[in-house]
């Protein structure tokens, strides 16, 4: 069977997109990826949108059908694909399957999300709609679940408050360098560990923006991918999984067992492991998430990813190990159905020499997008076509 | 490569089911589906959701996560999968996709829709935001899409009302020997003749319902449903294909290019024509629409698929091709992203020879699950393992 390859991506703008409907911003990555992979739109056979919630958000459905209208790529197979927070993850997973499958020679993946329209609470029940109705009837969302690992996290392995500052600080200063990225500014840890206290002692640069935008990934066989490019990548290994769907059930905070499974599936498949990795996207919604998905994933041992953190491990221009190159997150924003995809857009660009200012060595990288709080989770590994 | 089998089954009662919600519903075919096909839940690999607006519908997300929690199959991976009303298809080709990858070798597809709880009103309205802008924006739904279409082809190929309205008298005939579907009693032509008028021409006997419901199938490698049976169904083609999105759009109001594209595709996967199929599940969610199929699917020619009805070609005991042996959407009730589901349900049932009363003599079926007005459409084509 011939490798699954990806010879295209985009992304727009992600911020505040006040002028654009959802239709519009899958739209524009659809067009960008189009170009940027040299795929006429009637050579796209499967057209796949990841996306949660354009429904709750803006009272329209049908979104996918609506891109193939936008794209001219009709009468493209078209399918949308929710897997909440990580729904772009899940998108590519899905992509993959349609090309590995042998049902597609070239899958288009576009996710997007519109919700700046909305005011943050509106966005934050909607997201908090998909946790369990027993957690969700108690006030219980995203952000405090966020809050009450932090608290235990740092107690527990003795970590400093200042280590899950380090990562927004760190995430900001790359997002500097992406002109995607929502917010362009450094920030100093003071401002971070003085900012408002949003879910305790998580405070507001913990978090990620409310945020629209839209990115995309061109998949087909390897075979296929040759005809078009040298510069391409490969996807060397997926999977996902599952994680209590009641948070509360989790046998220790700490440990995702979403990002762990996925983990393993992922380096079972490509045969690569942890010290193969180059440069890793990981979901960091909230900055506790950094330190949890380095410990699934095999970065760091469990409690001391902080560690890593106060070293300078992950940094980007003189870490080993650079994480969130993009900006993560937290300063590029988080438009629910693209980040997973943008996850990928990055990766894809480190990986070809695209990455402009935030170029690192690379030959291996990963994404890990997270779904609720980890509900479930899908972990990416591609690696440049040499 | 193997071939997709599938070695179990199950859908729900269809219906007005006023004390479950969508979780309750979904969970129900998934256990019912497990010990139909007799798998373990633990071996469920991927475990996807067909389901379009459960988030609009009752202001809840993450129903696959929930569904995984509720079958105790975490830490499978989860998807929700959305086709607006060819969810269910969408889902079968999703699945099909995720074993035939070599990604699974046991996935579940779960299709579901709670919908009885809300007004007809504002179902339809839910629904009707699928269609584009242009034509949603000016108060067209479906239902006026489907009246349109009906006074056209009544009008230029010279059929009589009543032949449409045969196909309400046989679907509903169908139905009464089918347990779960919605409405279990035949209606004569008079009465579907005489109903209220929706969209002129065509009354309310000419709609499906509003329905709550859920409907499930068991997906594997034929190497390993040969573990399990020596009675399963091979999934011998499918394909699926979007026609413009704005409906108005089309050359001939009468041809459906979704089914014309997911059907030839299907028939050049499976090496069937038109002719080698015994027995149809067609998405009969407007009597127009089964006209429409039987006719994008080279089961009639253009403008005389009421020819056949009048003669009585599609009756389940007396006919050449029975279709709708199930009763169709038209009787056994359209829960959305269940139905297309439970179109593979019920060829899958006349294809191991369990489905009782409504039993036909079939070795190939086929399902055409329409989204939209056609705006995408998924057809497979299934054989008896034998």
């Amino acid at each position: 069977m011939e490798r699954v390859a990806i010879i295209g991506a985009s992304m727009t703008q992600f911020g505040q997109r006040e002028d654009e409907w959802i239709t519009d911003l899958l739209a524009e990555a659809g067009l960008d990826c189009l170009a940027d992979a040299d795929v006429d739109a009637a050579d796209v056979e499967h057209l796949y949108v990841s996306n949660m919630a354009s429904g709750e958000f803006e009272g329209q459905t049908g979104v996918m059908n609506a891109l193939a209208h936008d794209l001219d790529a009709i009468p493209a197979y078209t399918q949308r694909i929710d897997q909440t927070s990580s729904s772009g993850g899940a998108g590519i997973y899905a992509a993959w399957q349609s090309v590995a499958s042998g049902a597609s020679d070239m899958t288009m993946l576009v996710g997007g999300e519109k919700m700046t329209h909305r005011t943050t609470g509106e966005a934050t029940d909607v997201i908090a709609s998909l946790t369990h109705p027993v957690e969700y009837t108690t006030g219980v969302t995203l952000p405090s679940f966020a809050g009450l690992t932090a608290r235990h996290y740092l107690e527990r392995f003795d970590a400093p408050r200042e280590s899950l500052g380090k990562v927004a600080v760190k995430n900001h200063k790359n997002g500097v360098d992406n002109p995607k990225a929502q917010f362009r500014k450094e920030v100093d840890l003071e401002t971070v560990l003085e900012s408002p206290i949003v879910a305790d002692p998580l405070r507001l640069y913990d978090f990620c923006p409310i945020t629209d935008g839209s990115a995309a990934l061109m998949l087909c066989p390897e075979d296929v991918a040759r005809k078009y490019t040298d510069d391409y990548v490969v996807i060397s290994g997926i999977d996902g999984a599952t994680d209590t769907h009641v948070v509360h059930e989790r046998e220790d905070p700490t440990v995702m067992g979403g990002v762990v499974e996925s983990g393993r599936g992922a380096y079972e498949m490509s045969g690569y492991g942890p010290d193969d990795i180059d440069v890793a996207e990981l979901h960091d919604m909230f900055t506790i998430l950094e330190f949890l998905q380095m410990e699934g994933l095999g970065f760091a041992e469990q409690g001391e990813a902080w560690k890593l953190v106060e070293e300078g491990y992950t940094e980007r221009d003189t870490g080993e190990l650079p994480i969130n190159t993009s900006g993560g997150l937290k300063s590029k924003g988080h438009p629910l159905g693209a980040s997973g995809v943008a996850q990928g857009v990055e990766i894809y660009e480190q990986l070809v020499g695209e990455a402009g200012p935030r170029q690192v060595d690379a030959d291996v990288g990963l994404c890990c997008n997270v779904g609720g709080f980890g509900n479930c989770v899908i972990t990416t590994i591609m690696e440049a076509a040499a």
